[in-house]
């Protein structure tokens, strides 16, 4: 009898078990059939489903199946037992069943309105997966990607105006659809629809905020196999990688905004709470973030590129410890390993033997690919499996305004005010094209579905997923005829600008502009304290510290400058710097203090543009990575 | 109030998830910190410590830091509840605790007896993580590795001795395991020692079969830096890929292994059920292996390889698909992952692109590399960590003379019946090295920490725990002392005693020796039906279908055949083939039926030679991989 017991309750183990690998499966088999329905479409150059819209469309799909045709298997869940004893919730809890011990871990409070839902179907219950595996294991390599592949040189042109869509644009829009969302929940209080909810205006803030996180990876995809414009992809780019940052700090703030009265009435007290809260977790997070990248930099003093493997190994390991460090000290994560990635990709990319240079490359890039399409395919399941959906049609018709209306007031008047200080103005086409470009994604979900409690929070939960959907579909699909329409050029060699421009400032040198001279002041002095000592400090390349530092810090600068910089000062270290001295002359129009010799100034351009092609290539496009230039072209010199 | 409440919960939930942080983080830090050492370790070329070992300390360090520093914080653990309202225990768990309904998830069944454990820390009960993880997460891409960088053609010629030590020694280590530990059990009943516990013959058989799996991660890493002798690596490599397998599958079949009546006596119907079920999983997890394996060579008809990112993704979810099928069907993933492996690296490896070959061996090494330093360290953290540990001393004794007494019966008379057989014996020096390489690692604990219910199961597995520690440390340490004191060769060049051969061969062709004439035969079949159907048929390479099939298959073949096959039929296509004719002739000594032009045996020699090096090199030796090569030589005349 003793035996039988116990064979049962293996029988039963094996059974919760392979219910585990059945939905891998199903995901694994979702993500193998987008693979091939996108390895057909690529192959024919049908460019109106990305990746991402195609693995949402196969969730969409499963879900269907799952939600529809399998059934409801375990009858005693939904029924809700009464514990007197217990005083809290305790991590574990330990139940005697019928002389039997059962081990059950905490997962979540349910609010009393949501324990009859869908609950019976264990399939859907196995499928929905925890909210948190989305900000600790998928969207880490995500953010860490882009931050690490940022076109460094033409980011660092267009910093100015990425800064300032992805700040001011990411609040106006915040504030913009927290109002509107705001008139349309009093509306919708007014024909009786919300039952009593408390909805605030915080909360149409905290939808605001969620929103406001764009994602434009099909437009981007797009934009990149056909060579669009750099510095529309530049300034596009930024944005969306810089306003994840944004968005997720402001959505945390706004959370915690609680006033201590009446939580309609505006709390000065508890504003100022929220705005320190949200300088200090974005501050906190990216000095975290930098400082790993900057930890990582320790490798110059060591001879592990001798071992690719562990190198690699290390890179990756501190990557992940700048998100978790930044984690367990109650910052923002992904907003940590984004600023981890560029400083990486900075400082310690340089100090890399080429093989792990590669190896990190490829391996971040998979990561990046596997982890994109996971949570497209599960955004497409989840609208079928999540189990506590409120379509509001009101809402959601006031939701897609609101959406529009902000990207508009986004974009339109910061290019207009941008423009007034941009010598290279952003024309009218790029505004439309940054406007159409709004696409909602990854974070807005992630956000959305961390706290599905309350019913308004579900509401938006629902809401933002079908904006998702719509915009990935409609707008991601309908961005090689925006592009033909708006007469934007594609087959653009990404040094084209380039060389005209060097070009036509050895010609004409006259033109000088001054409105920018105080943030060229601030950028000058940045560069050059990067270039003269930070650079030195943390990588093989730039100026040796002996020469930059004053006379009587040379025992230490001796100690710290890598003995490899000597010899080729500024022959090639820094082809692949920021931002060419020439252009920066040219850029902000001031003189140049730092003297660049002529023959190198070509050749710096020349191998600046090789690498950004490598760096932006996501592997999909028609381009192969050239091996052997990645690994030992740009810094063969300071190798050596 | 109700605010308030909201934000207690908010808080509540955010020490939960910064937890998951605070742990994963010291993870993490003992895994820089193992990466750090062992290159401080591989710089002054001290070989006495493998990074798998290191990982082992710093976890073991950690365990006893978490063990006796940080305190008790959950109180309410450790309390059994009563529920006489259930039944048996559900999947989850809604539980009303002063109006508040939290959900809880089942974890795992508890035996009375481990109730009152150290279940009081929070911190322990969140280091100890789930058993199945190593199973789902961690072992696959180890084994998975392991199966993918078979170094075919030295695998292929031992293939027999490499079958025999892993089915038959590691059935007859299960049995001398299980019967010397029987003995002791019995002597330790004698004094007293069980308190009336339920420790059956099959409870020692279990144990026997999951010491059997031995894991010389260790000594191979040292071999493959010190160039030892090929065949030795191989038979020893060999042996330890495959005896993983059969571990696995015994111990799953003993552990089925239920008479119906006395437990005590022997039931022949259970037996031969057990039986059935090894071969049967067995045989099942090799067929679902192999076909997820051979699907892969679909991309064959595909131009996929232009992508190299999907293929990559493809390749990799398909590898993963077999081990998640394999468990759906309730068979054994680990298995199939490795056959898979093996038919991947056999047939798929050939239609990748180049791209893609670095991409996945580069990815798997990676993988192969982080788990395994993962397990070791978390073998170290659950020496303190566990707790339910049970040392006894008799029973810890016998457990080592068992081991050593079991791997003495394995090897000393299995070496001697097959060199009855093989022509080129197996010396007795490589006997004593792989008597001493029998190191336990991450299978056999994986296979322990399964199942710790019963306290003969958790007695068993603090054995294995302390067995896994002193074998790395020990014999892990005295590898290179102990190749000293047998005399192995060192520094061998992997073609060397190829070439030897081949001008041996050249110059006396006289010595006939027919005693594997029958195995010949066997395999000569299987070579040439491999050679004739399956390569053309999944690969590129081979000599075109239209020529090997009969003229009435001629229209299918013609569809199935790859363009690029008629150029260059034997050409090139075969190089990194599992054996070269010349080495099946020598080997087996039957004359050759498959005809081979001179010089193209040179260069195939050559070819193989060198890829060798690179499939075995773990990036972790003085060795870099040499790209180019890896990438485009073996079979570009297959590609163009």
């Amino acid at each position: 009898m003793e035996k039988l017991k116990k064979y049962i309750s293996v029988k039963d183990e094996d059974h919760f078990y392979h219910q585990g690998a059945v939905e891998l499966l199903i995901f694994n088999f979702l993500l193998i059939l987008t693979i091939l329905t996108i390895w057909l479409f690529k192959n024919h150059r049908f460019r109106f489903l990305h990746e991402t819209g195609g693995a949402m469309l196969y969730g969409l799909v499963m879900g269907l199946v799952i939600r529809y045709v399998t059934k409801s298997s375990d009858v005693e869940s939904g029924i809700v037992y009464e514990c007197e004893k217990l005083k809290s919730g305790p991590s574990t809890l330990l139940i005697n069943v019928t002389n039997h011990v059962y081990e059950y871990q905490y997962k979540r409070e349910i609010s009393h309105h949501n324990v009859h839902g869908h609950q019976g179907n264990a399939m859907l219950q196995k499928m929905t997966f925890d909210p948190s595996i989305f900000f600790n294991i998928l969207l880490p390599p995500i953010i860490f990607h882009a931050g690490y592949s940022l076109k460094k040189r033409h980011f660092f042109r267009n910093l100015g105006s990425i800064l300032t869509y992805a700040f001011l644009g990411t609040a106006i829009s915040c504030i913009v659809i927290g109002v509107i969302m705001y008139g349309f929940v009093k509306a919708m209080e007014h024909i009786g629809q919300l039952k009593q909810w408390e909805f605030h205006f915080t909360d149409c803030l905290f939808f605001g905020s969620l929103m406001s996180a764009t994602d434009p990876v099909t437009v981007l995809a797009i934009f990149h196999e056909l060579n669009v414009d750099t510095d529309l992809y530049t300034l596009l780019f930024g944005e969306s990688v810089l306003n994840d940052a944004v968005a997720i700090v402001l959505t945390h703030s706004i959370s915690i905004y609680s006033p201590k009265v009446n939580p309609n009435a505006f709390d000065a007290a508890a504003f100022f709470q929220s705005v320190g809260n949200f300088l200090g977790i974005f501050a906190g997070s990216f000095a975290m973030g930098s400082s790993y990248g900057v930890i990582t930099h320790l490798t110059k003093f060591t001879k592990l590129c001798e071992f690719p493997m562990l190198e690699t190994g290390l890179f990756f390991l501190l990557s992940w410890s700048a998100f978790l460090s930044a984690e367990a000290a109650g910052l923002t994560g992904i907003v940590a390993v984004l600023f981890c990635g560029v400083t990486q990709a900075h400082y310690t990319y340089n100090n890399l033997s080429p093989d792990s240079r590669m190896r990190t490359k490829q391996l971040f890039e998979f990561m990046n690919f596997l982890a994109e399409n996971v949570i497209f395919c599960y955004m497409g399941l989840a609208l079928f499996t999540f189990q506590n959906h409120i379509f509001n049609p009101l809402f959601i018709f006031g939701a897609f305004v609101a959406v529009f209306i902000a990207r508009a007031c986004n974009i339109y008047p910061l290019s207009f005010l941008l423009n007034l200080g941009r010598k290279q103005k952003i024309p009218r086409n790029f505004q439309h094209m940054m406007m159409f470009s709004g696409l909602r994604g990854a974070i807005a979900f992630a956000l959305a579905i961390r706290d599905t409690d309350s019913q308004p929070k579900q509401m938006m939960f629902t809401t933002a997923l079908l904006i998702v959907f719509f915009t990935v579909w409609v707008f991601g699909g309908g961005t090689t005829p925006m592009l033909t329409w708006l007469q934007i050029r594609v087959g653009v060699d990404p040094d084209e600008d380039l060389k005209t421009k060097a070009a036509s400032q050895t010609a004409s040198n006259l033109d000088k502009n001054t409105t920018k001279a105080e943030s060229a002041w601030l950028f000058r002095i940045w560069y050059g304290f990067d270039h003269k000592y930070l650079k030195p400090l943390l990588t093989h390349a730039g100026p040796p510290l002996t020469s930059t530092l004053p006379e009587w810090c040379s025992p230490v600068a001796r100690l710290l400058t890598s003995p490899s910089a000597y010899g080729d000062q500024l022959k090639d270290g820094d082809t692949d710097y920021i931002i060419n001295n020439d252009e920066l002359t040219e850029n902000y129009e001031s003189s140049a203090h730092i003297p660049v010799p002529a023959q190198d100034r070509i050749g710096s351009i020349q191998a600046t543009g090789k690498e950004d092609i490598q760096e932006g290539d996501l592997g999909l496009g028609g381009y192969k990575l050239q091996l052997q230039h990645t690994a030992g072209q740009p810094q063969n010199n300071s190798l050596a």
